[in-house]
C-alpha cells in the first residue's frame, strides 16, 4: 500500500501538481488510458495465440487463457487509473482504506466476497475445471462457458440467455464435455407383449446402431428396468461421442418405435378395468 | 473523517454561528438544496447526452449513466446535507460513529448491507452485466430493468409491477437481452400417425419460416424428443432476432397446428384402454 | 452518551432529588409526557398537512411523512422517557451499556435487528418504494401499505388481516401501484375449432374493449400461446389503469366466453380416446 | 454487578454466615420466596384491574398487561433468590460471568438468543402487534393468543394445541384481529349456463345479506373470476364485522347453492369428451 | 477453575500421589463413584417422591423434576470425575482450557452448542413448557415426552421410536397436552341430497354426542365448509377432554355415515359427465 | 503442546539426531508404528470383550466400546507419530499452530468442525443414543450403525449402502431399537359395506394375532380413522417387540385382506359416478 | 513464512540477482520446472505401484494414493514456484499475507474454504470413505470416483458428465461399493387373484435365483407389503454382490412377470367402478 502513496504520488502526482492545473492532469491520464489499454489488449491476444499455435493447446484452452488474460489486464488498468486519480487530489489511498474502524470494517466485508470469487476462479482455471466452450451444469445455472473471468464466468443458456455468475457461486462443477455421454433410452411396452421377443427388436435395433460412428460403446438392451401400472418398461443404454447423446438418443427413439411398430408390438396405452 | 469536522465546520458551521441563529442557517442551507440540486441533476442530463451523442455509446449505455449519474449525484447531496445541519449543530460526526463501542458495532453492521450494494452495483455496470432496458431474470425477479442504482436496481415486472431490488440480491445475473434467442416449439402426434410424415410437413413448415426475418438459424425439425403415454413428441428449434423468440414460437406453433390438420395427423388426445 | 449522564442528571435528576421524593419526580414526570406527547403528535399532523397542501404533494405522500414523524416522534419521547426515570434513580446509562463485557456484547446483537430495521426503512422512504396505500408484496407479504414506521411497516392483506412486518424483512419490494398495469386473458379452443376463426372473435371482442377508458393499451389477441392435450391456448394481453386490472380482466372473461358462444366455439372439455 | 456482590453479600449472605448455619440460611430465603411471592402477583393483578377499569383500556390491553407484568416479577424474584442463593454459599458472580474466557464467552452466546427474545417482546408490546385472545398468525403457528411474556408468546391452536413460542421468532405477525375481514365464496357455474343470469342469482343473493347486520361492506358479485376446465367460477366478496368471516362465508356458500338449485343452474361437474 | 487446581489437587492428588501407585488411586476414584453414585440416584429419588406426594404436585411434574435431578446429578459426577483424574495425572486443567489460542478457540466454539442445550433447556423447565409425558410436536419430532434433561430432551414416537433430541432444537413448542382438544369431522354430501336435511341429521348425532361425558363443549353442526367438484362439504365441531379427541373423532365418523346410510343421504362419489 | 517440543525432541528427536541419519530415524518410527499399533488394537479388543463378559453388558454396548477405543487409539498413535516426525525434522509445532496469524486463523476455523465432531460424537456415547446394530435415522440417513468412532459415525443403509456421517451432522437421533414397536395397518373398505361387520371381522383377526408372541400389546381394531372419496378407512393397532414390526404388519395385512374376502367384504375401487 | 524471505530469497534471488538479469532468472526457474514436474510425477507414480504391488494393497488404493500425491506434488511445486517468482522480484511474502489488515483479513476468509477442503479431504482419505472406483452419493453428485484430490474430489456421473466437488462439501458420503447390496422388487397382483399362490409363484422364482451366484443372501418372498388402490404389493428382497444388484432386479422382474403370466396372475390395472 506504501508503495502508490510514495511511489506514484511523487512520479505522477507530486510533481506535475505543481506545474500543470489538475483538470489538465486528469485529461492526460484518461487520454493515456484511451491509447494504452486497447493496444495492450491487442498484444495480449496475439501473444496468447502465437503461443496457442506454437504449444499445440486445445482451443479451448487458448480462447480460455487469451479472455482470462485481458480480463485480468482490465482489472489491474482500473485499478491503477483510480490510484493515480486519487494520487493527482493527493488523496492517500492506504490510511482510508485501514484507518476507520467502521468504513474499513464495512469495505473488508464487502471485499470478501471479491477474494472469494477470485479464489474459486483461480482454482476453476488451475483445475481446468471448465475451458471456454465447455458445456456445464453449475449454481443453477446450465449451457455454455464463454469467458472464465477473474470475478464472473459468463454462461449461455441454450434458449440464448446470457447469465453473469459470481466465481463464488460455482462452487462444484458437473462439466458435460469431458469424456463420452450416455444415451439412454427408456421405452415402453404393454402387459400383453411378450417380453422376450420386445428384447430380441431392441437387440436388432441396438445392433445397427453399433455401426453407428458416433457411438462409442454401442447400445445394448438392459433388460426389465421397471414394472409401470400399464406398460413393462425397457432400457437401452449406449456411450456416444461427446455431444451427439442428444441425437442419438432422438434416432434411437424413433427406429425403436418404427420397429416395435413393424414387429406388431402394441403401445401401453393406460388400461382401466371398469366394473 | 477529519475532513468532515475540520473543514465544513469552520467554514459553515463554526464562523456562521455567531452571527446568524440556528434556524436561520438551516434555512439557508435548505434553500440553497433546492436550488443547486435540480440544476446540478439538469447539467448531468445535459452532459451525459451530449457525450452520449459524441461517443455513438448506444442509447442503453447512455440511459444507464445518466440514471446512475443523477442517483449517485443525490446519494452525494444528502450525505453533504447531513454533513451541514451537523455542523451547524455542532455535533461532531466523527467519534459519534467511531466512538460509542455498541453504536459503532451496530452501525457497523447496518452499513454492511449498504457497502455490499455499492459493491455489486459497481461489477454489474463495470462488466455491463445490465443496461436500462434490458430484459432479466435475477433473485427471482423477472422484467424489464428501468434504473440501476448505486444502492437498488429498479426491475418492471411484465405484468406492471415496479420492484426495488437492493444489488447485492443479484447475484448472478441472467440477460436475455444479449444476442439471439431460441424459439422452441414441442408438438405431440399420436401413436397410430406415421412419425416420418409428420416430420416432413414439420420440415415444410420450417422452410417457410426460415424466409422469416425474424430468424437468424432457421428453425429445424429435430426429430423424436420424447415417448409419452399417448403421444410422441416431436421438437422444432430455431434461433431468433432478440425479443422477437415469443412471437415466432406462438406463429409457429400456429402454424404447425394448421399443416397437421390438413396433413390429416390427429391430436394426440390421452388414450384408455377399456377392460 | 455522556449528555445525558451529566446533562439530564444535573438539571431534572440531580436538583429535583434533593427537595421532592421520588415517587413524586416519576408521577411529575408520567404528568408531563401524558399532556405533551399527544400535543406533539397534534402539532405534526396540522403541520405536515399544511405543507402538504402547499407542496402540492401526492395525498400518499403526505400520509407517509405524517405517519413516519408521528411514530418517531413517539420512539424519541420513549427513549426521553426511559433516560428521564434513570436519571432519577441516578442510575448511569453509560457504563450500562458499554461497561459490563457479556451484557454489552448480548444488547449489541439485539441492537442489530434494531439498526438494520431503521436503515432499510430509512431507505425505503428515501428512495421512495412505499407510499402509504400502495399495493405491494414483499417478504411473502401481500397488501396495501397503512403505516411506513421506523421500524415497522403495517401492510393490510385483503383478506383483512393487519400485518406487522419489521422493516429488515423488506428486503426487495415489488410495487404493484406504480404505472400501468397489464390484463390478461388466456382461454382455451377445442381443437376441432378454427384458430383463425377464433382470432378473429378475440379481434372482435378486444375492438369493443379499446373503447374502454380503463385501458391505456387496448387488448389485443397476440395468437396460440400453447397447445394442451385437449386445448390450443389463445391469449390477449392489455394494458389499464392502476388498480383496474383485476376487473378488466374478468369483464373480458365474460364477453370472451360469450363471444365464443355465439360464434360457436366450443369449450375444451377434455378428451379421452376409448379403446 | 457490583451491588450484588457488595450490597446483597453483607445485608444477608455476610452478617448471617457467622451466626445461622447455611442450611437455616437457605431454608429462610425459600420460606420468604413462598410467602412473598404468590402476594406480590396478586397485589400486582389487582393493580392492573383496577387501572384498567379507570383508563377504560381495552379488556385484551389490561389482560395482556396483567400477564406480562406477572411474568417478568416471576423472571426476577427467580433472579434475585439465584443470586442470594449464590450470596449465601458466598460465591461472587461477577468474575464467574465476565472472568474466564470460555465460559463467557459461551454464556454470552447462550444469552444471546435471550437478549433478541426480550428486545423483539419489547417492541411486540409497545407498538401493540399482540394483545391477548388477538387470532393471530406468526412464525408457522395459528391461533388465539394467550400470554405475551418476556421471553415467550403462548399462542393456543385452533385444535387445543398449546405453542409456545420465543418471541424472536415472531419476526413479521400477521394480526386477524384488527378491523373488518373479507368473506370470499367462489363458485362455479357450468359452461352450459348462462352467465348472466347466474350472476343476477348471485346478487339477488348478496341483496338478502346486505340486510345482514354482520355485513359491513354488502357482499356483491364481482364477475367471472376463472375459466377453469369445466366450470365458469363466479366470486362474491364482502366485509364482515371480524371474527364472523368464516360463519357467514359458510352461510354465504349454502344460501347460493340453494339459490343456484332453485333457479336451475347446474353443478359444473368434470366434462369429458369420449372418442 | 482455580479451586479445582488447588483444592482437589492438594486433598486428593497432592497428599495421596506420593504413597499410593497411580493405577490404586485410579481404582480408588472408580469404586468410590460405583459405590456413591446410585446411592445418591436414590436418595434423589426418595426425595423427589416424598416432597411430591407432600406438596400435590402433578404426578408428571414430580417424574420430570425426578429424571432432571439424576440426570444433572449423572454429569457433575461425570464433571467430578474427570477432574479427579486430571488431578491424579497432576494435569492442571485450567491454562489447557483457557491457554491455547486455537484449541481454546476450538472447544469454545464446541461449548456453545452445549450452553445453548442447557440454556434451553433451562427455559422449557422453568416455563413449564414440557412435562414428561405430555404430547408435544418440536422441531419436526412428535411423540411422548420421556425425559428433559439438561442437554437432550426423549420424545417417543407413536411408533415406538426413540428419539433423542438436543434442547437448542426444541425452539417452539407445540404442546397437545394442556387443556381441552378439537374433535373435527368433515363430511362430504352429494350435490342432490338437500343441505338443510343433511345438517339436520348430523345435529342429531351431535345431540348424541353432546351426551357423551369426553366432550367438554358437544359437537355441533356448523355448516357448508366447502364445495368440492363433486361434494358439499359439512363440517362438524366439539371439545373433547385431552386425549380424547381421536377416539371422538372416529366414534362420530362411524355415527355420522350410519345416520347418513339410514338418512339415504348419498355418498359423493366423483361425478363426470360423459359427452 | 509444549511437553510435545520440549520432552518428545529430547527423547527421540534430539539425541538420536547427532549419531543416526534422519530417514534411518524415520525408518525406525515407522516400524515401530507397525509394530505396535497392532498389537495395542488387539490388546484394546480382548480387554473389552473379557470386561463386557465379566461385567454383563449388553453385546451391543461392547461392540460399541471396542470399536471406540480403537478408533480413539488409531487416532492417538496418528498424532503421536505426525509430532514425532516433526520433531525427527526439529520443526516446532506450537509457534507454527499458534503463530501466523492467518493460517492459525483459518486452521482454528476448519479445527472447529473437528471440535464440534468430538463433542458431539462424545455426548452421543455418554447418553447412549446410539449402540452398533441399533436402527436409527439421523440427519437423513436410515440404516444400521456399525460404527460410532470419534469423529464420524458409520451407518450401513438397508440396501447395502455404508454411510459415513460426520458426528455434527447427528443432532436429533431417532433410535428405532428402544422399547416395542408399533403395528399400524390401515384398510379401506366401500360404503356399500357395513362397517359394524367390518369392524367385527377386524376383531376376530386381531385376536388371532393377540395370541401371537411377537405382539406385546395385541392388535386392536380402533374405528374408523377416515372418510375416503370411495374407501371407509378402518385402522389396527398394536405393539410388537421390536424389530419385528414389519413382518407382523406384513402378516396382518395378508390375513385381514383374506378374512374380508371370506366376509365378502369388497375392496373399494375408485367409484365413479357417470352422467 | 520466515524461512521463505530469508532461505530461499538468499539462495535464489538473493545471489543471482547481481549478476545475471530478472528476465533470464524468470526464465531459468521455468524452463526447471517443465524439467523437473514431469520427472517427479512419473517417479511418484513408479514408487506407488511398486509399494502398492509388494504391500498387496487393494488396486483402487494405490490408484487413490497416485492420484493424490502426483495431485499434492503439483500443489506443492506450484507453491514454490510463486514464492520463487516472489523471491526473483525480492517482494517479501510474509508481511503481505500477515500484514495490511484489510487485505490479510480478505485472504483469511478466502483461504478458509481452502482449509475446509483440505481438512475435509484429508479426513475422507484417512478413513478410507472413498477409494477410486467407488460409486459414492454424496453433496447431490452421484457416480463414480475418478480422483480424490487435496482440495476437489472428481466425481463422473452415470450420464458421462465429470462432477468437480470441493471436497468441504463432502460431508456424509454414502459408499454404494462397500459389501453387498440389496436387490429388491416390489410387485402387485390384482385383488382377484390368491395372495398365497401369489406368494407360492413367487418363492419358486426366487428358488432359481437363489442358485444364481451373483446372490449371495438368495431372494425370498417377504410378503404383503401394502394394498394399493387397485393392487396387492408383494415385496421380494435378496443380498448380491456389489454392482449386480441392478443386474439381478431386472432379472428377477423379468422372470416373475414371466412366472406370473404362466400362473394366470392377473396384471393389476386401475379398477373403476362406474354408477
Amino acid at each position: 500500500m506504501d508503495i502508490f502513496k510514495n511511489g506514484l504520488n511523487i512520479d505522477i502526482g507530486g510533481i506535475l501538481s505543481d506545474v500543470i492545473p489538475t483538470v489538465l492532469q486528469i485529461g492526460l491520464v484518461i487520454l493515456a488510458f484511451i491509447i494504452f489499454v486497447p493496444i495492450g489488449k491487442k498484444i495480449i491476444e496475439k501473444t496468447i495465440q502465437k503461443a496457442g499455435n506454437n504449444q499445440k493447446l486445445s482451443p479451448g484452452r487458448v480462447k480460455t487463457l487469451e479472455k482470462l488474460l485481458i480480463n485480468v489486464f482490465s482489472y489491474v488498468m482500473i485499478f491503477v487509473f483510480i490510484i493515480m486519480i486519487f494520487g493527482i487530489f493527493n488523496i492517500p489511498l492506504g490510511p482510508l482504506l485501514a484507518g476507520a474502524g467502521i468504513i474499513g470494517l464495512a469495505i473488508g466485508f464487502g471485499a470478501q466476497g471479491l477474494v472469494s470469487d477470485i479464489v474459486t476462479g483461480f482454482f476453476i482455471l488451475l483445475e481446468r475445471q471448465i475451458e471456454i466452450d465447455d458445456y456445464i451444469t453449475s449454481a443453477g445455472y446450465d449451457g455454455i462457458v464463454e469467458e472464465v473471468g477473474l470475478r464472473t464466468t459468463k454462461i449461455r443458456s441454450f434458449d440464448g440467455t446470457l447469465n453473469f455468475v459470481p466465481n463464488r457461486l460455482l462452487e462444484g462443477v458437473s462439466n458435460h464435455s469431458r469424456g463420452n455421454m450416455r444415451a439412454l433410452v427408456d421405452i415402453g411396452i404393454s402387459y400383453e407383449d411378450n417380453i422376450d421377443e420386445a428384447i430380441i427388436v431392441l437387440e436388432q435395433v441396438c445392433a445397427e446402431f453399433q455401426e453407428d460412428e458416433r457411438f462409442k460403446d454401442g447400445p445394448n438392451a438392459l433388460g426389465v428396468q421397471g414394472l409401470g401400472t400399464s406398460d413393462v418398461i425397457l432400457r437401452v443404454v449406449g456411450q456416444t461421442v461427446n455431444g451427439e447423446q442428444f441425437g442419438c438418443e432422438r434416432d434411437m427413439r424413433k427406429r425403436i418405435r418404427v420397429a416395435f411398430d413393424e414387429a406388431d408390438i402394441k403401445v401401453p396405452y393406460p388400461h382401466q378395468v371398469n366394473i
